[in-house]
């Protein structure tokens, strides 16, 4: 390896020409595949091409035959854990929701089944959530009242379910799945933690034991309810209700502090609603004020085919719910599924999700679930259990399925404080505050974003607070590529790097040149800004070599290495820079710019015109190349040291 | 300079800390003020400082003071070669605007006095323009029936007026001057060849003397409209517009030919309105269906304040024109500028631009005038007729207040089929076929842009075709944020430089490192997919080296040359990717970590995570060191060499 700065210099290459056709599918499969799914089929028989798209679709079949029964050990104790906490959390968002509590059960049932199936995650514990759950109360609630309505409401949901489905399935069909990437980390913290407060808020209804209450679900209009109502407050039900979440707040800072004992705060639900009934039946708390579940109906989940409702006026509504909790659960799934799979290091295929999650609630929605996901607290208590395969989840349906064929009765004079008071213990858990801070530590851009989608959440709706949060998100992006950073350059004394000198002050300017490094790609939402960057960095610097007394400009080197890409408005832009550079009496070249630069370049004929030779491989043989330059033509060549045409130009820059 | 690649690798800088105010106040002056006008006050007294405050918001006091008798000779013959072309064209253009041909003529007095004041381009001839004309037409004519309502369409056209110069001040003001360039040169080119062709079908109501029209604009309306009513066509006016047609295009094509008789082009239409008034008036014509522009109201604009209309119902109609108009105006008004100020090398503030071209609209709106800004075609005869500075403009006004006061009658005569011909000519070459067949040899994706906007304008709407170039430029931005190119480096041969594989196919592959390039920011928006890329260049690369029997892969050196900048979201994905490099035995180095990124790192703790001495400040550093690791400690160090850590992990990733 030699130092290449005293070498003659290396052409620039331009890359190898590819036809349109190519070039698009190789475009297309980037953003489609970039998984490159079909690499396993790549030379197989064609009986063994079958069954390996068989096991890609459906994995069940590509896990199942090495099942073992050391797997079905741990899968089982996970499968009943779960299911333990899967039938008092299911009632509980089912009211949430709006829905008769047995469709809590009922979900808790046929999708995880689905799951087993379709899915590529073995931690993940299928179930309906909060955030889906308040959703759809405010979304479906504000047009139709399901107090008013119930019938119609149920309907709804199972429409908009339906929706979600198909939504979630084309996603990942078309291996759309990127467009959940659009809700960023730090949306997703501030949007969960404002969920998370909005949902606590709204138990305040069956804590205090009130009969009426909003629909709304901004905080204002929450606590508003609250106390214009202080003289229907019942104080047996706040009792309950603080006892009932001390003891879960209790045990889950327990099994926090004690990893192995991780099983009592996954008991501890199941506990309470067994505590909880068994105080009512004694003490017949429902005829003092204690509001109790009542008559849940027994048997498996009947057909709701001829529920769904494709007939105006709620479609519309129904579309716009199960599209938008559709995305929204499935990038809490995807998300939760990944990061399970990362402790465990295995590979989750994002778009196999999708369309398994789609199915879960196709099939879902035709068999009286309402929306289901992979919520992250019944998953971290699976993961936890120790679970091996998803067939932790068919061991968790089995059991939900012996609860809705015998034990439904027992749930009679269930306490709905109690409810109240496992979903505000699975909430708290999901308020960040940790998380909106290191935001703010790492990322003040980040930190904006997280708390915007917050106070959208709580004082707007929830999804207010989503658009915020999206908007936001993008529009750093927008205003990033439209204001990309410029930076001059300096050689790192004692060697041929040349790097920023505001990150390595010891870098030093080298004399007689201006080395610019372009930091994004050049689009048309950034050419003017970069056009009067540019000019700003020259004048900046004559200016400051004048008041110096230093060797005045003669060559404007810019560094494409981060230059990936360019279109026709970039190209118009770096002719006019060459152009402006020229009557000022000064050279342009190019160092480093890349392959998608260099054909823009070649097809538009900018090669021909700022001149193959002033194209650099590196900086270093840039800078080389015009020091030779410097020395060795100073004398002969007027146009590029005449003192009065940059005079005359500086003027008209003013 | 010696060959780095010898010496013990030097630390990767963290830039020094800045306060967050600091970079609060240096992202935002890159963001408002990257030209920096402030820098011309530093150091001065403050009654320089008020001079220079003065000059700078209004810069006729900059120029007035050196303006010579030189200077008035050559913007008088431009004044009176601009009048001459406007006195047409404003009756024409308003006749497309579906406003009384008087306001044309205001139009060409009040905003070019207006701008002359104000206005920082020495080229720019002040006007109206035909997109702008038939965008009124087709955004207030659908609200408002311009021939069964013309006071009230009027009145709607003056407080669209208004409040396109309120839109254009404040964009100015606020210096969110960049917001027009969300509009790429590729979408005006496709939505102005749209429009042209637009502009072109209407006048065919002119051209074969129809009195009933359609008031859409898309190509199927206009041409159903036309051959519908075949029975009305008159041969008069077809003949009389096709001699004038053919002499305006016969003048255009003999003036390109030879510049040095562009007069002949800009006097052209004066010639036409004047032969065809002669020849009505002579013969008659205007009772055998040759429709004239009749009676025009002599002396000069009358205020038009009391015609703003600030109430419903056309309020929101009004705005929502005078808002989309102002923004296109703006950018055809600021391009045409900056394209002129290009070729004469001074430079034009976009920012002070919008002012002044909010300024004109506003004043404009009051003084009976309706929307003006920079046409090209006016602007380039100005150009050509040898204008010094913005006092052209002040000619032209005068000249055309001289025809206000006195010549009105002359036009009475005036056919309306050679205004019809007047536009025609003056649209054809607006008609961007070259334009579009370039985008299409550079860039595929921006002549997909330009076609789409083109398409929408001709079947849709205007502003159809405007909302869609919009969109896909926009979503293009994402796309390719959202799938940045990666790419393996290989060492130039003889040389410490490590460039593309694919763009320098001589560049080698190093034993026992993949070195990835990764060529974007990294954002929310494409973590996944870089940590899906990444994983499939590891085991593609390990596929291949066990296919060949070379070493196997023990470095995986990251180039973040080009990653300008990174989110959290981005920070969890390296620590990701960082721990699934170490389940599978692989030891991670990053090459030239940014500025903003070795922030980010440092606040995020992953610089320890990652280890210091795993940063290098060039990829020929990070090479050298884990060459030497690897042949220094390959017997040592089983962790990196374990096939079976490997062998295990790549089977979880298949």
């Amino acid at each position: 390896m030699g130092n290449s700065n005293c070498e003659t210099p290396r052409r620039v290459a331009v890359p190898p020409k590819k036809s349109f056709s190519a070039s698009l599918s190789s475009a297309f499969k980037e953003t489609i595949f970039p998984d490159d799914p079909f690499r396993q089929f790549k030379n197989q028989s064609p009986s063994r091409k079958f069954v390996l798209g068989l096991q890609y679709l459906v994995p069940i079949f590509e896990w199942a035959p090495r099942y073992t029964f050391e797997f079905f050990k741990a899968d089982l104790i996970a499968g009943i854990t779960i299911a333990s906490l899967a039938v008092p959390q299911g009632i509980s968002y089912a009211k949430l929701a709006n829905v008769p509590a047995i469709q809590g059960l009922y979900s808790s049932f046929v999708p995880p089944l689905i799951y087993a199936m379709f899915g590529s995650s073995r931690d993940l514990a299928v179930g309906t959530n909060a955030v889906g759950s308040l959703l759809l109360t405010s979304m479906i609630g504000r047009e139709i009242n399901p107090t008013e309505n119930p019938k119609t409401y149920l309907q709804a949901v199972f429409t908009a379910t339906f929706f979600a489905g198909v939504v979630e399935t084309c996603l990942g069909f078309l291996r759309l799945g990127f467009l959940v990437d659009f809700l960023s980390h730090a949306a997703i913290v501030g949007f969960m933690s404002g969920a998370a407060i909005i949902v606590c808020l709204q138990q305040l209804k069956g804590i205090l034991g009130l009969v009426h209450f909003t629909l709304e679900t901004d905080i204002i209009s929450v606590l508003r309810a609250v106390f214009t109502q202080t003289h229907q407050w019942r104080w047996e039900s706040c009792v309950l209700g603080i006892v009932f979440l001390s003891f879960l707040i209790l045990t889950k800072y327990y099994s926090k502090r004690k990893p192995a004992f991780f099983w009592i705060n996954a008991m501890a639900p199941l506990t309470s609603v067994i505590l909880g009934s068994i105080l009512v039946y004694l003490t017949h708390a429902e005829k003092h004020g204690v509001q109790v579940i009542g008559h849940l109906k027994k048997g498996l989940n009947p057909p709701s085919v001829s529920e769904l409702g494709f007939r105006a006026p709620y479609l519309m509504t129904a579309i716009k719910a199960g599209a938008t909790i559709g995305i929204i659960s499935l990038a809490e799934g995807v998300a939760v599924g990944r990061s399970f799979a990362m402790y465990k290091n295995y590979h989750i295929d994002g778009n196999k999700e999708m369309i398994s999650f789609g199915m879960m609630n196709l099939v879902g929605s035709l068999t009286s679930c309402y929306l289901t996901t992979g919520p992250f607290s019944r998953t971290a208590v699976n993961f936890n259990a120790g679970c091996k395969t998803a067939a932790s989840n068919i061991v968790m349906a089995t059991a939900v399925m012996m609860t809705l064929l015998f034990l439904t009765p027992l749930f009679h004079y269930t306490p709905l404080v109690v409810l109240a008071s496992i979903i505000i213990a699975a909430m708290l858990g999901l308020i960040d505050y940790g998380g909106i801070i290191h935001l703010w530590t790492i990322d003040k851009f980040d930190f904006f974003v997280s708390i915007s989608a917050f106070l959208g959440v709580v004082f707007g709706s929830v999804e207010t607070g989503l658009i915020i949060a999206v908007t936001i998100s993008i529009l750093r992006l927008l205003l990033s590529l439209s204001r990309p950073r410029t930076y001059a350059l300096g050689n790192i004394p004692n060697s041929i790097t040349y790097r920023s000198t505001e990150q390595y002050p010891a870098a030093a300017n080298v004399p007689g040149m201006l080395i610019l490094h372009i930091d994004a790609p050049i689009y048309f939402a950034n050419t003017n800004y970069l056009r009067e960057r540019i000019s700003r960095w020259i004048y900046e610097e004559e200016d400051r070599l004048k008041s110096a007394g230093e060797t005045s400009l003669h060559y404007v080197i810019l560094d494409m290495s981060a230059v990936s890409s360019i279109d026709t408005s970039g190209i118009h832009m770096l002719e006019e820079v060459r152009k402006n550079l020229d009557r000022r009496g000064l050279q342009l070249a190019l160092a480093n710019p890349g392959s998608e630069v260099m054909k823009k370049l070649d097809k538009s004929k900018m090669i021909e015109k700022i001149g193959e030779e002033w194209m650099y491989l590196t900086v270093a043989e840039a800078v080389g190349a015009c020091n030779f330059m410097l020395h060795s033509c100073k004398s002969t060549s007027k146009a590029l040291t005449n003192p009065a045409a940059v005079e005359s130009n500086t003027y008209d820059y003013v």
